[in-house]
């Protein structure tokens, strides 16, 4: 059975809260086994647990906070802006990609592929 | 060559004044030969140009007003927020879905998916 719309929002709205605030093992946990993520669009996807792990892994140590700004779902797939700020001392750096994901059955994240270029990206 | 930024910005800016204000064969004219619709995703694709216009011919007659919200461009692709609003008289039904565009090496739009559902629609 598909996932509810329901179902949709509480992994992207806890999958936020993992990218901001946890661990790599609190967003490892959202995704399906074999899921795949492509972050920015258009680099090599990575498709093993490991190499996932590796790109969060990055974000984790990093003081962020995050906001879910537009969330659109349609079938078991969901479109969504989100606006990521990274504290660096003194200084923000603010990125609001659009992600798009694709869920399985239990609302698990089957791939995710996030859009947005070195353009996006605005420092404070 | 991959399409440029600045080409697919425009053929995003001048695909929402197609649908808001053109003809159905403004809005084609910015497909390539081969393109997929699936509005919203989830629903069977469109893939023959005859299907997609009729797609495009319902949405001809409206008196409509589209304004893009956020574009993030990655690649090849795009992903877009827009409001769409429709004139009924003295109503108005607006609907701001998420696009997904993939685009040819000459900017031309070769798959598009609209991410939104029946709750994201407001009527004023």
């Amino acid at each position: 059975m598909a996932p509810s719309a329901d179902d949709i929002r509480k992994t992207v709205t806890k999958y936020l809260e993992a990218v901001a605030k946890g661990t790599v093992d609190d967003v490892l946990a959202l995704f399906a086994n074999g899921a795949m993520i492509e972050d920015p669009v258009g680099t090599d996807p990575r498709t093993t647990t490991a190499s996932i792990r590796e790109f969060y892994a990055v974000v984790e140590p990093l003081e962020q906070s995050a906001e879910l700004v537009t969330l659109r779902i349609a079938g078991n797939e969901a479109a969504f802006q989100f606006s990521l700020v990274t504290h660096l001392g003194k200084q923000s750096m603010e990125l609001s990609p659009i992600d798009v994901m694709t869920f399985d059955d239990e609302g698990k994240i089957l791939t995710m592929r996030a859009f947005w270029s070195q353009e996006d990206m605005i420092t404070r």
